[in-house]
């Protein structure tokens, strides 16, 4: 667990970045503005928090110019010190290497490949057909189904699910809980009984993917459901049967899309936010917290809908009035027409 | 993983179902109208999609009569395609049997009974009592706990859960990470702590029900959290204690029913959406996504909540108003009776 | 599974309760006031439910002395009948005890520490350094990673994984599917891409605390995600990074907290109510479900957001007013100026 100590001076190099004060200090490791000692680095990036840096006792600070002119310690200048934090911070995160090999209580069908540089769990099944591909790692409790494909370096940390054909990229990084490929959602009525519609796709991840704790992602009806490159889900994700997501999407928790919607690239879903089937959302769309998308986008930005938030008294008065909000502008409408 | 082929004259006699055009073109799968080759079947229901019939090298398309006039290709002519699709594409589902047997790897309570022709997958534990009945499939890595019983031709596809008293009828088909019979959330306040309710009762799953991924049930505090039969829950739904969901309902994923609620048959409850707890839903009652119950529905229809999407700013200035909505009725209200 | 009868004189006496009509009568389970037979106890505390004591044929009921003036049956009088009867309720309930042991189809890390009176069930796995404290029970299926604890009498009842550096206090309960110590939702955009922010924190679970199943609970990014004691967080509850939940604060299902947000001591979150990340939330709020907090909330009450529930027709014509709210207020601003 111990991890090689670096001076300031080294990190400032390694990541092309100026330094402040004293760059010989010596940094073991990370922590936040609030916390960190004498030997350990932290950023500020959130102005939330510049009040934090009077009392800081980091050994370093990765900071903007311009929060660094009237700081007294040390510190490293990033344009985007979160994004340079994140690199330098991998430099302290220790973790054991997965050692290669088939673990002996994993069950794996005699037509499944297995490259000898993979790693497999106790627990673990693989199905039919299907391929771990080499520097994998899949941990305890993982089931793959027949036909799947996970690429090169991927993780699949524990109890990840993929049901059946799914193809993971490489460096794809699914969380426990999450099940890939189940079916999707289709049913259709007939006599007064639903009637199973057959799921016959396939789910699709690009290369560099991250899938959080118990997100689901339902495999196609007939074309698979994808997930092109870098796309990033947090937990707790509903992706619908034939979804597209575009390329470094990111999602945060509990957001849902619904079958056969496409969402555009570089675009922002807020948690807890819908978007219902069949539509479209264009590159660049950012959604806000639990808003609902209802028809599609075709336009860059920001959108929104729900109520603010007030304590109930205040909201059940305002919340009674929006039953009748029509009435009212009805009333208010002729007038304005006179008034005009 | 062969299919066998099918004329269009075969698949219209098995189905009962009309042709136009070319009937003894043969069909080996199923694909959508916008990929199916000339060997597929593809099918047009949503109108959304009927401008993709001109470039369609679909081999067939089953469709309503009134789109197949201006059809050039051949047409299976269904009431309802969807239904009929459904019915033809699992002629075309290849899955491999699964093998009657327990696992070598599997944990079996010896007071547990485990028919001879069900299939227990690797990693499956099976806790005392409980019962797995002919046909019936336990994919791997399910957890059963005690006196549960999988009824015939059950479908435990892979990591699923049934805590204790968890009873299934036939047919049910529960996908991975879903959750049925954890305690529920019954807890009680007495001297500044948490007291926590035991719980009792157990859940009842009706024939042909199909539970999606991730999904939870609990179990009831004294009497059971009942399913009837054929109700289909999609993906991430939370069902609390002591709900009754009537015959024929589908829940979208995301959505959410409270304790001791009652949902009533042929419901349709959108994505995102929740009930609150102790209230009851009539027969036939349509919810749209993310809409919240609050009291008690007699009539069936179709009830929202919620407020449109709009760009950020425009959203801002709007909800901004919504905190003094009261205040500006009340400010037209005395007007209003002036002027009536 | 028998389980010794009692009289309702003892229960009376070992929960000091008083008693009217006939002491003498043996109860040997519970029931709900609709189902309870003559050997049964039942409760009345939501006054919605008063209706069904006059039907009532339970052996006694737990109720107000004011519920129990005009009862004929035999009562147990409580001030809070819910929180007596969940402690009488818990005197019927038959839980096998866990054997202590390591099933032999468990994988245990060389470096683990687990304690000879804790009780390790088949296809569980833990990870180096990790200990498991005396009475601790891990069920089926649970995986547990490196550097983890859980705390003396803990439960973890199947499926449930700990993924790295999360310590449980004692008596904390875990159900199925819940994840705790995922890695944050931590990323940085840089050069068109996103980078993972290292997540080193880990995740502290105070003493009694209970998590729901499918819930997940992120570790921290540096400083750790923390519940402190006696918080009770139902079915799929997110918890991001670095959140602060405090004591005796309960969270119905389906409800979010995003990152770095810091909830107070006994509070109520209703169900799929969300909290933005970085704020604060004081001691003694209650959220009514599905509602969205965006800023700190610093005075304790209850407080909601969102619209009622009206039929489809209704609500479209009002959810379309609301677009233009603004522009209504704006028109009937001016005016009422001149009518003042």
């Amino acid at each position: 667990m111990s991890v090689a100590t670096r001076t300031v001076a080294e990190l400032a190099e390694r990541f092309a970045l100026e330094t402040r004060g004293d760059a010989s200090r010596a940094i073991e490791g990370v922590a936040t503005l609030a916390r960190a000692g004498s030997s350990q680095l932290a950023f500020l990036a959130n102005p939330r928090y510049r009040n934090q840096l009077d009392a800081c006792e980091a050994g370093a600070v990765v900071m903007r110019a311009e929060d660094a002119e009237t700081y007294v310690g040390t510190a490293l200048i990033a344009k985007d010190p979160y994004a340079a934090f994140a690199k330098i911070a991998a430099l302290f995160e220790a973790r054991e290497p997965a050692t290669p090999g088939v673990h002996p209580m994993a069950a794996i069908d005699p037509t499944a490949e297995i490259s000898p540089r993979a790693s497999i769990g106790p627990f673990v099944s693989v199905g039919a057909r299907s391929r771990i591909e080499a520097g994998a790692i899949v941990g305890p409790g993982c089931a793959i189904g027949e036909d799947c494909v996970v690429g090169e370096d991927c993780e699949l940390v524990a109890r990840a699910t993929l049901v059946r054909r799914v193809r993971l990229g490489k460096r794809v990084l699914i969380h426990p809980g999450a099940v890939l490929g189940a079916d999707g959602f289709g049913i259709a009525m007939e006599h007064g009984r639903w009637l199973k519609v057959p799921q016959l796709g396939g789910v699709r991840i690009g290369d560099d993917c991250e899938i959080g704790a118990n997100t689901t992602i339902d495999r196609g009806a007939m074309d698979d459901t994808v997930l092109e490159e870098d796309v990033r889900l947090d937990n707790q994700i509903q992706i619908g049967h034939n979804v597209r997501i575009g390329a470094h999407t990111a999602m945060a928790g509990c957001s849902a899309v619904a079958g056969s919607a496409t969402i555009g690239r570089y675009c922002l879903i807020g948690g807890g936010a819908g978007v219902l089937g069949h539509l479209e959302v264009c590159d660049r769309v950012v959604i806000t917290a639990m808003s609902l998308v209802t028809s599609a986008i075709r336009e860059p930005g920001e959108y929104s809908s729900g109520t603010p938030l007030m304590d109930n008294r205040t909201w059940r008065k305002n919340a009674a009035r929006f039953k009748h909000l029509d009435a009212l502008a009805r009333q208010l409408g002729p007038r304005s027409k006179d008034s005009r």
